[in-house]
């Protein structure tokens, strides 16, 4: 899954054109061919404009065939025998390799009520989920009709495919795929950014234990150097912010009391919406604190 | 260990307030048989006052047999051989009657050190403490020589002995051996105080699994009816304080993201001062909260 | 105007108790007339609903008369006329009696625009009001009819007669006439309340000069030692708060830019519940700070 | 006085380098006479370095009459026979050209006490500085002694130079000359930027009227399109900047009280660092706000 350019995927042979982007939708190059046809492209926009129209115009007999295309969630035997390059990226990113015997049978337990209900399988973007919002999609589409979960699937099989194309393709513009998560520590102790507190990512779950996202330093902004989240989706989910600022504060030897009033000051909140920036700072004295969602 | 009025003990036999007051200061009636002389007693503060003098005026050998006279903390054969009563609710009231593994052998271990060092048992007020600060509490006496742990010794069952008296004897005035912890749940999107948040407080632990203190619910006022902690000592300890406000907004039908922003904020924070008052109030809108040490 | 007892009230002849509320209501003692029959009242709230009683069944041009019965607001024909005390002394609380010459011809110009339209004087229980609400208030009255207006001056004088009848009368109960402006500083900084922090409150006016209504200074706890206002109707209106911060900091060797950052800090706020307690409270550093409507 | 780049300067004959540049230090063209041979520049900032070192250099009697060549602050027979362009702009950025009587005497009586003591003028670089802090900063520098105020007018006649070239020069370097004041709006109540709210800042005055110094109306990410002083120093002295976030509720149709508790939010702070990023947010909810100094 070596990137190509877009100038390479204009350029190249319509076999070769369809062989980069046999997998963008899971097993189906169909739609990489037709839209070989709409060539040059003038942006990976463009492209993946014309293969959406594609599955768009499909008859309902081949959208299930994609849809069936797909494998199940965090399925062992689908896994033990071989998904495509992508689908294996996509559930690693999710933990979907390394579940707990609880979170396994959850998502079994899924699967098989699911294409019980449906005759096809449940697909979601896991990219841009948590196991914790997959397990919660999971339960608000169970109760829909057919029709509904068909178009529903359809959706989030062009979602995986956007972040596919994303990935694949270097174009002068991008796809707006991506999300940001970003913080930033102001001590309103001495009116200055904080610097050199850690902060630490946690992923909250209510089936497993949570699953530590990144660690990082604030530098001399009182930012991190990299964002929390950045480059894809941020997952829809809850998470735990934590701020060590009881060690902050006692370099700095500010008076407190022992022990420290406050030490490890966490932050729990959700993300709703994986392509948005969400920053959420911390305003913090020795003895007070304040967040907000902010952008 | 009923309780007796001032005025009880005021007029009764020697020997009565003898009996009655023989183990305020562990197996050492002989304290307050020096007391008993100084009655009548104005207030619970005048004879405690007379009982601390007793002790303070104690040659070097009574004050040694009056600290190993105490218990180790968390010994199973002194307990299964049977504690005084005072000394059996302290205990418990730190949950030492109901410890993991771990934190038993944390104890045994800090018991043996400190005896093996001493000559003597570690003694400390548990109710002034939760169990994690007793082990910090501990390692910090640790180093001492011996002049000083028998005068912090002597500070500890004094501490011990004010708690017991003020338990025992009813009377117009009181010991000022009890703190508060309180909160107070202000809801600034609409400019109330929020009634109806479910809290939960909850003592942590490095040692072993964490405690609920005590759960409630806001009143009409954004507060609750009782203090978290109040009548007793707020023990020394890090805390959780959890406020569940994501169903109390969505109650009120405010618009909030899906899943809402923040659901259940938690407030880590630490008691230093077990007889002060310690407020911890939250100032939340769905997309934001403050907090800070009040009083 | 020397207060009474209720139990004085209860006790004396018809003509004393006629003539001790004979102004409760604006020359109109034929309501404390009517209301002696009811007598012994159990208190004070009990007294004032015989009275309210009395003009709720009164003919309509009875009721009309006992509206013609109050002064213009601000009249200075009528004020060198002689006021009654009472409405004298409510007229001066609004600073009536002190008028610059614009508002003097503001009040002069509702007065009559208002005399002119319903044939009766504009009244307001001008207690519950600065001059700036009072202006409001007529601007939004003026367009009424003369129905909607006969209603809204009998509930004026109502308001009018509870506060005169509290002034007036001692006893167990109290009418719920007075409000509760208050304040409270807390320096985050240091972590505990902010003594010594000289505040003042003035009232905003859109016409003239504002004026001062309470200067104070924070005591131990970072409270005033009396509500800001109390004892009385917390007047509709706009107010700053201005608190001297950075001589505050300054005293205690805080570390501050020069000029600081913060020196006087104004809260700029509204009073719509004249009978409400309003909570103003500043959380403050020397870089950082925040209020809220608290209670 | 057009702009030059630095590519003229560094081509064009000595005459015309000289001439360029003759009032960079007021009346005193031997400055730029001596830098000129260090052409040709790098950057603006080696000019300002070569011009610098020729002032640093120069023999004490020479250093003196260039403190002398400078004018008096608001000296109105100064002005009337006429100031160097560039002090004529620099002095009416100050407002130097509009004072009131009781401005114009104090500064009179500042520049007569400073020179009867020091037989020089008293030099301030005027656009690093509003009229109060003017005043201020004469009141600490006069009990100085003649030789601390020589080295403080020299170090003020280099901040003016360096105002003056990064006005005349164009260079691909910026002198360090620059600040910026900032502010951003976050709807806390909504978890959004806050968009349309106007905003005014003022610059606070101890002596006669304040003056607005801009207007503004907060954009689609709650900032203000241009920064509130930018592009220049940011005046030391004291502001208030004013949020009108009342009928921003109001438009937004958010349930508020009536007169509403808040309408207009001001914040007053002081400007210590002219070069710094000064940075002033509101996050604010119809019943509670914050503010602090960011960056």
């Amino acid at each position: 899954m070596s990137q190509k350019t877009l100038a390479d995927l204009n350029a190249c042979s319509k076999d070769d054109f369809v062989g980069a982007l046999a997998n963008i939708f899971e097993y189906s190059p169909w739609i990489a061919e037709q839209a070989a046809s709409a060539r040059p492209f003038a942006g990976v926009n463009q492209l993946f404009g014309a293969m959406k129209a594609a599955v768009d115009r499909a008859a309902p007999d081949l959208r299930l065939a994609l849809i069936k295309a797909h494998p199940d969630l965090a399925n062992k035997t689908q896994r033990a025998a071989g998904l495509t390059a992508e689908s294996d990226f996509e559930q690693n990113s999710l933990g979907l390799d390394r579940l707990s015997d609880a979170e396994y049978e959850a998502f079994e337990r899924v699967n098989n009520a699911y294409r019980a209900k449906f005759g096809f399988p449940y697909i979601v973007s896991v990219r841009r989920h948590t196991k914790d919002s997959v397990l919660r999609d999971f339960e608000r589409r169970l109760p829909n009709d057919v029709k509904t979960e068909t178009q529903k699937s359809i959706e989030e099989i062009c979602r995986i495919a956007a972040l596919r194309l994303d990935l694949l393709v270097a174009s002068d513009d991008r796809l707006q795929v991506h999300g940001r998560l970003s913080t930033h520590v102001l001590d309103t102790h001495s009116g200055k950014p904080a610097a050199g507190i850690a902060v630490e990512l946690v992923e909250l779950s209510n089936l497993g234990v949570s699953r530590v996202v990144t660690r990082a330093v604030t530098n001399a902004d009182g930012r991190t150097d990299q964002p929390l989240i950045g480059g894809r989706p941020v997952p829809i989910g809850r998470y735990e912010l934590t701020f060590s600022v009881g060690s902050y504060f006692a370099q700095r030897q500010v008076p407190m009391s022992d022990p420290p009033f406050l030490d490890q000051i966490p932050l729990r909140f959700s993300v709703s919406e994986p392509e948005g920036h969400l920053h959420v700072p911390l305003l913090v004295t020795p003895w007070s604190y304040a967040t907000y969602r902010g952008s």
